[in-house]
């Protein structure tokens, strides 16, 4: 999908919300007196982990769906992906009644896998490389007629993942700020959006792992950078690149970008069960931590975070192991 | 506090509700549908877990203090508890600039310990027996003349603690049925009050481990029993005995009362956990169990959950070390 050819509108984005509005949450948006002191902020918290499957991805993958023909719609939905977007392309199949196919690289983390197959989809395991799920995922849609819904590169899943800041614009406070994870770019283009179009004044900002910094290189060099391939984080639903959509959006709406360490992500996925008393996955606690090392430019702020998704296995979690 | 000379009423109910809402966050009820399945019911949970201090104590302290007199409420707070109940009158005398002085018994969970303290209350520790607690108490209020506030067996903590439910109602379903934890019986109570005055088709049930069932055969007699002092349970927030006018309370209003064992506790935990992407502490797990083993008296109806709380030692939960 070029940039050239999109042009996302107020418009768009209210039909987005509009169409999917039957089948998301309106997820809570918490406070926390703890978290504010800490961060000389007044902050919310978007709970997209308490989304239908536990992330926002729900949101893209029904806004896809829906605009599909419905001969297209009847013949299923087909992606790669080892994580939410699998989960939430099969929940949308299942609600609207088609088949899914999901195309999983063979190390995806357990309850992604266990998730998926409680939607009733079908997986195809495959190498756990690009060249293998794309090969892996053409096969099944010349098979099937499926149609291919991609995880982020694609105007429809912008404008779906940004009804997520939709909602909290309508919630009605002043935002001074709105910080996002950043992997594939998806729910951080959509946020922004989102506060383009219905809170001009609010400044989107992008959050990642150091470790995959993709984002942050993309956004000051002005081209497509890569991860390095020789690091790893545990923030694994950020570990994908922007997409040339995504990356046009970020560079066009996006106020900056942090990142953060692997110890500050662990950190703040502690500070975010032990206080808010909810279950997050560490991408969605790279923004928490993001909050918490540049607090001095959030100074007195209304800050929203979206707490991305909730997928994590529990007993891969070291802080519960001291 | 005997139970003759009190008379509940919904005027009174609807002040409380009033007089705590500028405190108290009217938390979020969240449904689940992989529970509606599990249940054959449409189930929705009252997560005071996510309340401020993580439990829904904060309602009654903060109706009972805001009802002392002006000069009683400067002398301060006072109560011995190893529990929520001391996280909650600490915070009301922090918000409301007075004094608190909890008796903490010296086997309290860590995390509770380091809740109190973080809210700048006083702790004294003392013997975890009841006499230990009551004369150490009785000292400070010697001392201090600050007030007692008791954890359950007072009518404006059960006015209180009611609050929860009337939120529930005002969220406007019509709920067959409505589940709570039974320790000392203040938010059952109070629950089946609310029930009562505001929504009178709605049965009120309680749940207790059944290590601890002393409101079962309490219940059942007419008379206030024990529980096994050779018994223990992991829900250790409902340990405690019901007192007089919970009791009264409860043989009055409630539909039933189930219990259930310590495997249920923690299977039905560990769904919530995984399935709600939220932190329950054992107690608030209690009514999910009960739900879950007598689901076909629940058959097709719709029925709240009060999550009663999430204050749980992360490092003490056996599912996470599988």
């Amino acid at each position: 999908m070029s940039e050239r050819s999109v042009s996302f509108s107020a418009a768009r984005l209210a039909q987005a919300f509009q169409r999917i509005a039957p089948y998301v949450l309106n997820t809570p948006l918490l406070r926390n007196p703890r978290v504010d002191e800490m961060c000389d902020a007044s902050v919310w918290f978007k709970c997209e982990n308490l989304q239908h499957i536990g992330a926002f991805k729900a949101r893209g993958a029904f806004n896809a769906a829906l605009q599909l023909s419905s001969q297209d719609l009847q013949k299923g939905l087909a992606t790669h992906s080892s994580g939410n977007h699998a989960q939430a392309l099969s929940l949308a199949a299942k609600t609207l009644e088609v088949p899914a196919h999901i195309v999983m690289p063979k190390n995806s983390p357990e309850i992604k896998v266990r998730g998926v197959r409680a939607l009733g989809a079908r997986i195809v395991f495959c190498e756990p490389t690009l060249a293998a799920r794309e090969s892996e995922l053409e096969k099944i849609i010349a098979e099937t007629g499926a149609t291919f819904i991609p995880p982020y590169n694609h105007p429809h899943i912008i404008e779906g993942q940004g009804t997520a800041a939709m909602e909290v614009f309508n919630a009605g406070s002043n935002f001074d700020a709105l910080l996002t994870p950043l992997g594939g770019g998806g729910l951080l283009s959509g946020t922004a959006l989102a506060a383009r179009f219905f809170s001009p004044h609010t400044r989107v900002f992008g959050t990642e792992p150091a470790n995959a910094d993709d984002g942050l290189r993309s956004f000051h060099s002005g081209k497509l950078e890569q991860n390095d391939p020789h690091k790893n984080t545990i923030a694994d639903g950020l570990r994908t690149h922007l997409g040339p959509l995504t990356f046009h959006c970020i560079r066009e709406h996006v106020s900056g970008i942090f990142t953060v360490s692997e110890e500050e992500i662990m950190g703040a996925m502690e500070l975010v069960w032990t206080q808010l008393k909810i279950i997050v996955e560490p991408s969605a606690a790279v923004p928490v931590a993001a909050l918490l090392k540049y607090k001095e430019q959030f100074f007195g702020q209304n800050v929203v975070i979206v707490l991305s998704g909730g997928n994590v296995d529990l007993q891969s979690v070291q802080f519960l192991k001291k």
